[in-house]
């Protein structure tokens, strides 16, 4: 997996600070995470092909998460994209990208999907052979939903020295391949795990912004290797970050902790603060193993 | 007047190429026209006081000019914004910008008032005791005004030493600021011509974007002293300016002409031009006093 942070600053835009949004590439798919204003000319200054994004994921609807995915849609007509587009999130996003677009007279010549969310428990919006998606119901002051994507098992690989010794033909190898069970030379039945390796562990990231302290997430996070987490506040905020349903960065390690995630990486800071480092280190207090994100940042695992 | 260029490049927003916005400041006024996505930040960067916007003007429902007002209507609220703000532009933008407000239940804390326009005549839709502003009804693929800034007629200037010489005391200067004729200390009527000068004339800024070639406003825009005009295509791409309606450099060149203006600005250029000199030159066939609009540049008069 491949996450690259287009923005993860909160609230106002500013010119060296982007409202969130990300990319994460996994398995032939880029699915575009969240869409601030001016998240089209992030992707094109960190060279991300946005034209392979077929899905797009929309955690809520306040300004700095998805004001810059009517803009994105319009580009994809100018640029005379044909895909098919396929939108995620709450209940209303159809209605206010299509009214924008009815009163520009600009009709996408693609096929634009919505998928409209409205559940309050976790559910799959997105699965195919490789990578299923599903939603994280997080606490904000709007419904807002975090997203858990997940590969699906590999096939176990292939081990052409224990093939060989096994005396197996080279024409059996395909069959072994797709799990098979397959005969060798002498007539034996050579058992698929005799002749493969495991298949590495199918990868995972899951993203929860904007959200309040929400335990809840816990067992559907559980074990992800890459927790992205808000830390609106430091622990000197703690009372905002409550009034506003928005984390301190100390709740977001208590939640990686709690979940066993692999690493947690943090994003959404406030405007307010200068050193970034002060969030790693109240993170740490609680949970040792802490990334921040930062615009144009890519974590690969 | 100081015209700021905040973005002048047409359709897709690029790192380096801004969508349409500027701001205009005169007689203690700050108006924004236009508002493509992003326009908050190039406030920023450009050091524009944007809090002191109070107006703006938007001409068309295309992405490229209006995107990114929503976006700097939050930030407004945001930042915690008390005073009035007016928006002026076609029928329908009410919606578009409330029911994005609505769907982040993000209310604004200051009145927020929407000027919707359907005439297809030019009408004066804001006046003070110092400036007006009318409409310039477009020819474009959608409904769409330019906008003419026109300073209101200023007060003779005081002429201290004609005062003087004309025996006037010191203390009926303040009457012959505000025009009128005053008895001197030999009891004569001196005229208010006698001891003043004339003002200045009032200055005038036509923004005309977008549109096909359009000669009907040039009544409406005679005699400006500054004339934006959109020039989105050279002359070799005339058939796709016809197409999209949209001018060629040579047409605003045209207008320039036929209107008698001051200056010309062009701007609103095509992504696919490597070298806008291009459009001075085939503008200045026609018309001599061209100016290239930039991102940032500032043009004051």
């Amino acid at each position: 997996m491949k996450l690259t942070i287009l923005g993860c600053h909160s609230a106002t835009p500013r010119w060296d600070a982007h409202p969130t949004a990300q990319v994460l590439e996994v398995r032939g798919h880029l699915f575009l995470i969240d869409c601030g204003e001016g998240t089209q000319v992030q992707l094109r200054r960190y060279k991300v092909k946005f034209a392979r994004i077929k899905h797009v994921f929309i955690s809520h609807l306040h300004g700095d998460h998805f004001f810059g995915l009517v803009g994105l849609i319009s580009t994809f007509r100018l640029l005379g994209r044909e895909a098919d587009l396929h939108v995620y999130g709450p209940k209303g996003i159809k209605e206010a990208i299509t009214l924008q677009l009815k009163l520009g007279k600009s009709w996408t010549n693609y096929n634009l999907y919505f998928h409209e969310l409205e559940s309050n428990a976790s559910e799959l919006i997105f699965e195919d052979e490789k990578v299923s998606v599903k939603t994280i119901p997080l606490e904000h002051r709007v419904y807002t939903n975090g997203f858990l994507f997940k590969e699906k098992p590999k096939a176990r690989k292939l081990n052409v020295e224990a093939a060989r010794a096994a005396h197996i033909d080279q024409s059996y190898f395909q069959k072994i391949k797709l799990g098979n069970d397959v005969v060798n030379e002498k007539g034996d039945l050579i058992p698929n795990e005799h002749v493969t390796f495991p298949p590495d562990a199918p990868k995972s990231y899951a993203y929860c912004s904007d959200t309040a302290y929400a335990p809840a997430i816990v067992p559907i996070i559980e074990g992800a290797d890459r927790l992205y987490h808000e830390a609106t506040f430091l622990e000197q905020h703690a009372d905002l970050a409550e009034k506003t349903k928005h984390s301190t960065s100390k709740e977001a390690a208590a939640i990686a902790k709690k979940a066993g995630v692999g690493t947690l990486i943090l994003g959404h800071y406030s405007g307010r603060y200068k050193d970034l480092e002060m969030f790693r280190t109240e993170a740490q207090e609680l949970f040792e193993r802490v990334e921040l994100a930062e615009d144009g940042k890519v974590f690969e695992w």
